[in-house]
C-alpha cells in the first residue's frame, strides 16, 4: 500500500491514502494483538502459523490471518509458509531487543486513550480541546500505563540529554525532574554525574516505577521523590538543573509560563532549566512527528499542543527569561529546549 | 513519515513503521473529524484556519491543529496559512465530487465496528474469529450505516460488473441480487439491460436504501425486494443471473458452499452465478487490500475471510459446480468471480 501512498504524494489521483486513513485503526489493532500475544518474540528465526499458534495458545487461523496482515503492512516477510521479522521489527518489537518498544501499546492504545480520539473527534475540533486525560484523577492506573509505555520512547532522548549536559562546564548537584514519569531523564543525569542528587516529582503511583528504575540503574541512594502535582507541591529550592521532559505540551501558554516562574523561583544561582519536547517548525506542518503531535494533545488535553521555537521564546519571556535555544535530538523526534 | 516508511521497506532499521501503527487510530480519528465537519468541501479553492473555523462552527485552534495534521499525512497542502486540497483529496473527500468516499466513515469507523477491532484484538486471534457483527440483530441500524458507507466503495465495481455481463451473449431477464446492500450491483444490471427484472434480498432496513437508489436510477418499476436472511428466505426460482456481491467473505467454507447449493437450485437453465469479492493471491499476502481484508473479517465475523481462487474453486466443487474464473477489476481492489 505504501507504493500507492507514494503515488498519491507524487500527484497521481488515488483513493489509497483515504482508504489507509479510514482503515488505520485496524493497523493499531493488529499491532496490539501481535504485541500482546508476543508474536514477534516467538517468531525468532522464522516460524509457521501452526508453530506460532501453538506457542501463543492461539487459533492457527487467527495467527495466519494476523501474520498475513502484518506481512502486507511491512512488519513481517513470508516465504514457504514461514514468517520472518524485518530488521526493524526485530529491533523494536522483539522483546529480547534492548530497543523493544512494544510496551508503548499499553498506553498508546489503552481504551481510555483511544476513546479520547475515537468517541467524537469532531467535537474535539469544535471545542478546540478535550477534557481527555485531564478528566483522570491522580491515582488513575492509566498514568502508570503511560509512564511504563513512554519509557520505551524516551530512553534514547534521556541519554542524549545527559550527553548534552555533560558537555557543559561544571556538574549539576541538585537536580529536579518534573513529571519524571518512568524517571529516565533524571536517572541518566544521575548516572552521568556521580555526585548529582535527583528529586523526582510525579503522581505517587508513577513514582513507584521511577524508583524501581532508579534502583535498577544503581542510583537509588541519590534519588528522592515528591508525590503530587508539579503546580502544587513544594519541591524546595537551590536546584542547579531542572528537567522538564515532555510536560509543557499538556498545557496552555499561560500555564506553562506560570510553571516556568515557579521553577525560576527555586533555581540556584546559574541554575538552568532544560526541557525535552516535540518542537514543530514555524510552518506547523514539519517535521512529521512533532507537527502531528498537536493533534495528540488536542484530543487528550483541554488546551495542550506542541510549541514552536517562537512560541517557546515568548513563553520564556513571559516568565522573565531571555529566550530559548532549541536543539534537535536525532534520531529521536524530540528536541532539547535550553531556557536562557 | 512516508519517506521513513520507505526506508524501512528498503531494509534500513527505523521505528517509524512501528510508531505509525501504534498511532494509526489517530489518523482514523482525524479523517473522521474532518469528514464530519465537512472540512474538505469547505476548503474549496483554499482557506485559512480562521475562515474554515467560521464555516464549520468550530474552534480556530482545533481546525488549525487538525488541518496541520492532515498536511503532515498528505491530505492537504499549506502555504501562507492557506490550506488546499491535493488532487486525491479533491476527488474522494470533497462532497461535490461524484467519487466522494466520505460517507464510508459512517460504517468503517462506527463505534460498533471499531469496538470489534480495538476492544480485545488478541482475543480475536486466540479465538480465530469474533462474534462481531454476527452479534447484531437484523434491525440494528449499523446495517444501514454499512450499506450507506459501502455504496461509496462499490459504485465503480458495480459498473465494471455490468460491463462484463454486457459482453456475454444474451441478456439476463430474471436477476437475483443477494445481500444487495445499497443495491448498486443489481441496479447497474437493470440500467444495462432494460428488460431485466431485479429481486434484491437483504435486511428490511437496508432494502429501503436499495429501493431509494433504484428509484433515483429510474429502475424502480423493475426492482422488487425480499427482506430477510439469504439463508432463510424463499426467493423463488428461474433466475438466469444471481449476484453475490461482497457476501461470501462473511462466512466459513461450508456455509458458502451451502449457500451456493441453494442458489443453484433456483437457477434457470444456463443461469449463471457471479460473485464480487476480494480475492488474495495464493500466497495470502498480496495484493495488499484483498490480503489485508481477512483481518477485517477475523475481527468482525465468527468465521469469515477473503478466499483465494483455489479456495473458491473447492467451494464451487463442494456445491457441485465445475469451478470459478476470477477476473480482477482494476482500479478497484475487488475481483469478479464467475462460477462455472
Amino acid at each position: 500500500m505504501e507504493t500507492i501512498i507514494e503515488d498519491a504524494h507524487a500527484g497521481a489521483v488515488s483513493p489509497e491514502l483515504v482508504v489507509d486513513a479510514l482503515f488505520a485503526c485496524r493497523k493499531t489493532a493488529a499491532i496490539k494483538a501481535a504485541i500482546e500475544l508476543d508474536l514477534f518474540t516467538h517468531i525468532g528465526e522464522g516460524k509457521t502459523a501452526a508453530v506460532l499458534a501453538s506457542a501463543t495458545s492461539a487459533s492457527e487461523r487467527g495467527v495466519r490471518i494476523l501474520c498475513d496482515y502484518l506481512v502486507v503492512h511491512g512488519f513481517l516477510t513470508k516465504e514457504g509458509g514461514q514468517y520472518r521479522m524485518t530488521p526493524s521489527t526485530r529491533m523494536f518489537l522483539d522483546r529480547n531487543s534492548p530497543a523493544y518498544m512494544g510496551c508503548a501499546i499499553e498506553f498508546v492504545a489503552a481504551p481510555e486513550v483511544l476513546d479520547n480520539f475515537l468517541r467524537d473527534p469532531a467535537a474535539v475540533v469544535r471545542n478546540g480541546g478535550s477534557a481527555g486525560l485531564a478528566n483522570l484523577s491522580a491515582d488513575n492506573p492509566v498514568w502508570l500505563k503511560f509512564a511504563r509505555g513512554m519509557g520505551s520512547f524516551t530512553g534514547l532522548s534521556a541519554k542524549l540529554l545527559a550527553g548534552e549536559i555533560s558537555s557543559w562546564p561544571g556538574s549539576p548537584k541538585n537536580v529536579l525532574d518534573i513529571a519524571a514519569g518512568p524517571g529516565l531523564f533524571g536517572i541518566e543525569i544521575a548516572k552521568a554525574f556521580p555526585s548529582a542528587e535527583i528529586v523526582a516529582v510525579d503522581w505517587g503511583a508513577v513514582l513507584e516505577l521511577s524508583r524501581q528504575n532508579a534502583e535498577q540503574s544503581g542510583v537509588a541512594d541519590r534519588y528522592r521523590t515528591i508525590a503530587g502535582s508539579a503546580f502544587d507541591v513544594d519541591w524546595g529550592a537551590g536546584f542547579d538543573l531542572v528537567l522538564l521532559p515532555n510536560f509543557m505540551h499538556h498545557f496552555d501558554f499561560p500555564t506553562c509560563a506560570a510553571l516556568l516562574r515557579k521553577i525560576i523561583a527555586s533555581l540556584a544561582e546559574d541554575g538552568r532549566i532544560v526541557g525535552v519536547d516535540f518542537v514543530p517548525n514555524e510552518d506547523g506542518v514539519s517535521p512529521p512527528f512533532p507537527a502531528a503531535f498537536s493533534w495528540e494533545m488536542l484530543a487528550s488535553t483541554p488546551a495542550g499542543q506542541a510549541y514552536t521555537q517562537s512560541e517557546l521564546t515568548e513563553m520564556a519571556r513571559m516568565a522573565g527569561l531571555a529566550g530559548v535555544t532549541v536543539k534537535s535530538m536525532p534520531p529521536t523526534p524530540a528536541s532539547l529546549i535550553l531556557f536562557r
